[in-house]
């Protein structure tokens, strides 16, 4: 009898979200789902992994076809945990998110949705991290669900190089255009700090922010095709080396000998 | 009068950490030194931000050119509230570490370290993450500090390109053969978890684990010349798009419209 595909599904919002609830019904009757996620909210969290603490995990609901563990790491702690003491076979994909809120740019560097990616790739298997460009907790994941289980049928058919997974953003309503391949755009967060007062009096600061886009009319970017209502990937590499510099700094190379 | 160089320095061991210090003698000489750094460890956060605690900050000490503070957030929170509350000009380049162990390969994933030096390159700050392959507390870094004061010397006259900033791994010991300019050696942590029980016998799990090095042949990596007693720099991109893989994916644009 031939196995069915196992999907590893993991987030940064909590196993008890709606958003991963989304995406475990959205592609449940594609294989045998196996969920280790957060046991609550690990936003920001980004490639963060718990080294001086140690790491719990309990078994939530179980069924022939779907098992959901939360754990009291990071994303990528669960990433890890999941593949390496809970799975009994190597995992077909990993999913991740759906995150509420968009990781386009660059808050793939800051995303814990997209760390599990990232995660999921370094294991070698091929990973997409997926978010809706809303933030609430009750956002509407109805129209997403439908791209979600399109995009992962497709990468279980075509597969995905070793070291890349992606990045997709899904734009909120249910006016979808269509999808792009896009790259990265380059921005960066501005006013990020609320200043404020604890209840003793002492000055605090709150992370807030606004993203600034740096390149806002560029069509290759995920932020313009986003806000021109189209579904955003992302292919991202794990190897962040700027090959395109490395021979630039080779005469460096006699600062010291 | 002509204003000397601001170099802002953080770290993830904390502000009270050998290495720090010793990144901040082996620079001092070169201009003014404003460090805002976590208030204890913080390794492993990679490129985490604090979005649902608020952050504090302490001044620990102040002379003329060397000012200390300490705060409760990440190293990227460090970086974002330094240069945006803290700092009262734009700095010149931004330092962090030295890291107490190695950030080579798919380290720079995890590493808060690096987290946050490609955070100051967000700021569009030449930036260089600093590690040393000692884990140890006392570890030496007499040698480490004549290194990081060329490079720092060097990137202060050079600069860096927009986007790119440095991670540089320096082996142990005294015997250093030179410096090599690399790409990032791919491989994974396996082994990563030691299970056991806590005080109540509840079962508990700790990270650990070995690095597998993927292409331990590969003269370009990290790896490959740290392991042969040379000072690594592998140029470190703020952009993770796989470029290379762009155009194969755009056939994918058709599942959507």
């Amino acid at each position: 009898m031939e196995l069915k595909p196992l999907i590893f599904i993991t987030n940064d919002d909590g196993y008890d979200s709606k958003g991963i609830k989304a995406l475990i019904e959205a592609v449940k009757d594609l294989g045998e789902v196996l969920v280790v996620a957060p046991d609550g909210p690990r936003s920001g969290m980004s490639g963060a992994i718990t080294s001086t603490m140690p790491i719990r995990v309990r078994l939530i609901e179980k069924s022939d076809d779907i098992k959901i563990y939360a754990c009291t790491g990071t994303p990528v702690d669960c990433v890890k945990l999941g593949l390496s003491e809970i799975a009994t076979r190597k995992p077909d994909i990993v999913l991740t998110g759906i995150n509420h809120g968009s990781n386009a740019s660059i808050c793939v560097l800051y995303s814990g949705t997209m760390g599990a990616a990232i995660e999921g790739c370094i294991f070698k298997i091929p990973s997409i991290g997926f978010s809706l460009l809303d933030h609430a907790n009750n956002a509407d994941f109805t129209e997403s669900k439908i791209y979600v289980k399109l995009l992962a049928e497709q990468v279980l058919k075509e597969g995905l190089p070793t070291g890349t997974c992606l990045n997709v953003n899904i734009p909120k309503g249910s006016d979808i255009k269509g999808l792009r391949i896009c790259r990265q755009a380059s921005g960066q967060w501005i006013k990020e700090f609320k200043s404020s007062e604890d209840g003793s009096g002492q000055e605090i600061y709150w992370l807030t922010g606004q993203f600034r886009n740096d390149v806002p009319d560029d069509m290759t970017t995920d932020e313009w095709v986003l806000a021109r209502n189209y579904i955003s990937i992302v292919p991202i590499k794990v190897d962040m080396t700027d090959h395109s510099y490395v021979d630039k700094l080779k005469k460096w190379e006699n600062l010291i000998k």
